[in-house]
């Protein structure tokens, strides 16, 4: 692997570590719109998890001599665009943003961390693993559609509307850390290589999706 | 120690278990009011820290052959009215709240959960361990007096209020459930006895106002 410019690695952990932030913030505001104590105590425990994760990408970033509020700083403004524009009115509009919303995000954080050396690559794997959490949301959201079979129409736009803003935001963000932008073109090898991981990106939503009952 | 009405244990453990998941709530919601994202970041990791207690104690009702659910929902309506009428309006009234709110009530937990057997006095004397972030409460209040002296006399109204609050609060709950209030008796000893341990949550408390630097 060639050798990968280290404020691209600060970027992709500073990014990550304001997502999860931000990530505690939603899941802990959503939990509040929990029909019952155990739902809002499983969206409680993920968010919990997400603040976990984000310490142990702020610590990174120590360890790499950044500071993190320096890290996350140029990632803020796109973030808290993306949540405000998507906030759920609904608990289940926040289960599906919890699974299909973090998923994608997921599953992009995940590629560019392939183009990374270890131990960052490592790292940034790991925070992301799912932690079973994905379960509960597949659970209530397939149960209420069982239920009430015209939530899916509307979930399912709510789920196309989630990607069009975080493809929206990505962008934005992209275009303004060159650093990282050069990191992708480099390690995807050419703009098919870029065309492929969308591709990758999009076929794992799409199952999503479906995963959930919703038409993606 | 004689024997403990096995509806008092459950009840203790279902106030404690929903106290934990509206105190997870609160601090994510306070987490918003904090004026750098480092302070952002400690909140949030208190709130995660009150979700495990929650787990726990949840757990552990399962366990005894409770519903979590149907243990907390005697609790619900006087907690969220503490809560909804002690919401603070900045971050230093977040903090205060934090650190002599949740200290109190930590206090008459800790008193109560004297007169019960293992492994549930050990549990609840575990989650309500402190974690170390009450100095973080500590530092913020006391460096922003240092600033503005002034904000001591406010908020030193603002922690009276909250003990007025959790008194009343705390009385409201007592009355309505029979088993808890004749654990405390019981545990007390006679009313002299209840009067103590009144006093030492009461010195308990001004100690903590003093430490923050606000008059009691």
């Amino acid at each position: 692997m060639s050798s990968v410019d280290n404020r691209a690695v600060v970027d992709l952990l500073g990014v990550l570590a304001y997502a999860e932030l931000t990530a505690f913030d939603h899941l802990a505001e959503d939990a509040r719109l929990a029909p019952t104590l155990a739902g809002r105590a499983a969206l409680a425990r993920m968010a919990a998890a997400e603040i976990g994760h984000h310490e142990r990408l702020a610590a990174r970033l120590t360890e790499l001599g950044a500071d993190p509020t320096a890290a996350m700083t140029p990632f803020v403004a796109a973030l808290d665009a993306f949540h405000e524009i998507t906030r759920p009115r609904t608990w289940l509009e926040g289960l599906v943003k919890a699974y299909v919303g973090d998923g994608l995000a997921a599953d992009f954080y995940r590629e560019i961390a392939a183009f990374l050396p270890d131990p960052d690559r490592a790292l940034i794997l790991d925070v992301l693993a799912d932690t079973g959490h994905a379960d509960f949301a597949v659970r209530e959201v397939r149960a209420a559609i069982a239920v009430h079979r015209s939530v899916a129409g509307r979930l399912a736009l709510w789920g196309r509307r989630l990607v069009g803003e975080a493809i929206t935001q990505s962008q934005a963000v992209i275009a303004e850390r060159d650093q990282l932008a050069q990191l992708i073109i480099q390690g995807t090898g050419d703009l098919a290589g870029v065309g492929r991981l969308v591709e990758r990106i999009t076929a794992a939503h799409t199952e999503r999706m479906r995963t959930l009952g919703l038409n993606p």
